[in-house]
């Protein structure tokens, strides 16, 4: 297939900050896409030549969209799996697959998942609405405390709440959830596998979520994780066996935690690329979004590997700011060494909505780090 | 100034391939941007907020686009300086100036300034035409062999030719025209200067063009270039010096010449991003087009220094092949380590034109120069 400057498309379900960077890759080599977004005001609104808006969650939508391209592909999970499943049999090539996401887009199904095919997870239950979590609770079935997660809908920290108490129960949502133990971590890692069509596997380096000591927020990513090497290997091994579980193909993500005896579990992944691999656009051979790219075009899978060390930052609104978004000291962290801000391009912030990132590049890794603290300190998302 | 996410305008003269490498950036930054260029399939006709088709070198055209941004930059030396002049009148901020783009665009009064300005450049005299050329050969006043250089519209190679004798001189274009001494040397240079309106200056490591041996064509940018480094010192220092004889702001490609002695010439100056920067994308801390955006909105410059060797080959079109392009082995391209293809967008290939280039970055240099090698030998830009 000869998808460089000809009619080739790539159709992109989701038009935010992954698919707006994942467009960067397609204008370098020319690939014609179709973005579907239900908001007119997505980042990917300019750069696609073909914008839709539309909603992602309904079948004609994402079925009519999917007619029109050659290959297809989402940046966000909540899609509808009815449409990928028929645009799929009338022979669209859909990747990451329809069957693939139906085992990772419900929370409850991809814990069940890990069960089924032996993968290290964090011990778990499923129940179907709050009734049933209440009845748990109530019988002593479930104990506290416990980490509970909406089955769908979850993104950026939402629909995810350690529940220590019974009335901690009361705002948590209706739906289908699970129950997981708490397990006291050491690390929370990350490892990014691509996988193509033809079975070529390739791992990024492990990733380090360094928290907030009190805030217990992911304050850096970090790349390389400052873990011991057998430790990254069996990590990236976890990864590379989640994603042939999942027959993947393209990038999966693989969020885990290092517990104390440096047993690893696998937290939940994410069928795209990832907020964790944003580093990669500055510090790697082949940036996430590239080896998308590759990935789902059955290219050849391109070097993983780091040039440098990098650490990113997210840029997300300051408390008590709602309204037209300004970067204050943008100027100052661009005179930092390694300093690189993205802008997402949302127009209006919001307190704590994720409204670009910051990756400070280095050949040495605790010096990216001290810079990227001094970026944290310096740069504030703020309103008008 | 606020540039992120607002209502401010860069506009870009010119929507080639580098102005949509530039948009990357604004992209990036979500900085909104304009383009005007004459073709309608222009690469930069997405990506920008908004593109106008129309004539570069008309005054009407040039001033009314420049009326609605706040500054203005181009990516190609043709376009209508007194339309410039106009708009720097009315306090639109034009980058590089009008003035300064006075001093380059014509071959003859840019070999003039280096001359006024101490800055060595290869002796030459200059001709208001062709038969003012033909007099002074006719008179003996011009000697055999020399370089003769059409004073406007020389681009990639057009307008410059090496006269050996008389007879070459009949199929030169009619107008203004210099002749140069041809000076034999070891090494063709280039040293990109990013200054800013505030003063701030950096220079990019010194870059090789490495000659075919029997084509004498450049096969090869090489960064960093395999000389002396006293030499690439003297090197970075002459660039700097010119870029500041030109107060110029922006990126200020300057093109020189190893003499055998090792004398550094001046051969000629691009007030903008330019080819022997493209290595920059993978290679550098701050890419070239990222730079230009800092210069021109008196931003903080980036890091200059390569995290990598970078070797870069162009993609131009086949002989004997015109009509839609197809990317001949591009995938076995992608098979080889640290390789990235840019494909420009251009749909026809013809003859020797750009329609794109490859990067190759390896820690090695030397690996780097070999696996471009292999590039150059497996990529084949042909029609279908």
């Amino acid at each position: 297939m000869n998808y460089f400057s000809t009619s080739f498309t790539l159709g992109i379900l989701g038009g935010g900050q992954l698919g707006k960077m994942m467009l960067y890759e397609t204008r370098k080599w020319d690939i014609k896409t179709h973005v579907l977004d239900p908001s007119n005001e997505a980042p990917c609104r300019i750069a696609a030549d073909h914008f839709q808006q539309g909603n992602l969650m309904d079948f004609e939508t994402v079925y009519n969209f999917g007619k029109k391209v050659d290959v297809l592909t989402f940046e966000i999970e909540g899609v509808n799996i009815e449409a990928l499943e028929k645009l799929e049999s009338e022979g669209i090539k859909v990747y990451p697959s329809a069957a693939t996401l139906r085992n990772i887009q419900d929370k409850g199904i991809q814990k069940q998942f890990y069960k089924d095919h032996q993968i290290p997870t964090s011990p778990f239950k499923v129940y179907k609405d709050k009734y049933a979590l209440n009845e748990a609770i109530v019988r002593k079935e479930l104990h506290f405390p416990f980490v509970w997660k909406s089955c769908t809908g979850g993104y950026d920290g939402k629909g995810v709440s350690i529940i220590r108490e019974a009335e901690e129960v009361i705002p948590l949502s209706e739906g289908a959830c699970i129950a997981e133990k708490l397990i006291p971590f050491k690390n929370e890692l990350a490892v990014i596998v691509a996988r193509n069509p033809s079975g070529e596997v390739k791992t990024y380096p492990v990733v380090e979520m360094e928290f907030h000591p009190e805030a217990n927020q992911v304050e850096y990513v970090i790349c390389p994780a400052r873990i011991d090497d057998a430790v990254a290997e069996k990590a990236r091994a976890l990864a590379t066996k989640v994603s042939e579980a999942f027959k993947h193909v393209g990038l999966l993500a693989v969020e885990m935690f290092q517990t104390e005896d440096d047993e690893i579990l696998v937290n939940e992944v994410a069928p795209r690329p990832h907020n964790s691999g944003h580093y990669s656009i500055e510090a790697s051979y082949t940036n996430q979004f590239e080896q998308q790219i590759r990935a789902i075009l059955d290219l050849p899978l391109g070097n993983t590997d780091s040039k440098v060390a990098g650490v990113m930052v997210n840029l997300v609104g300051a408390e008590s700011h709602t309204g037209p978004v300004v970067y204050k000291n943008i100027e100052k962290i661009l005179a930092m060494e390694g300093v690189t801000p993205h802008i997402y391009g949302k127009k209006e912030t919001r307190p704590f909505r994720k409204m670009g990132h910051v990756t400070i590049v280095n050949k040495d890794l605790n010096k990216a780090r001290k810079i990227a603290e001094e970026v944290k300190k310096t740069i504030k998302v703020v309103s008008k």
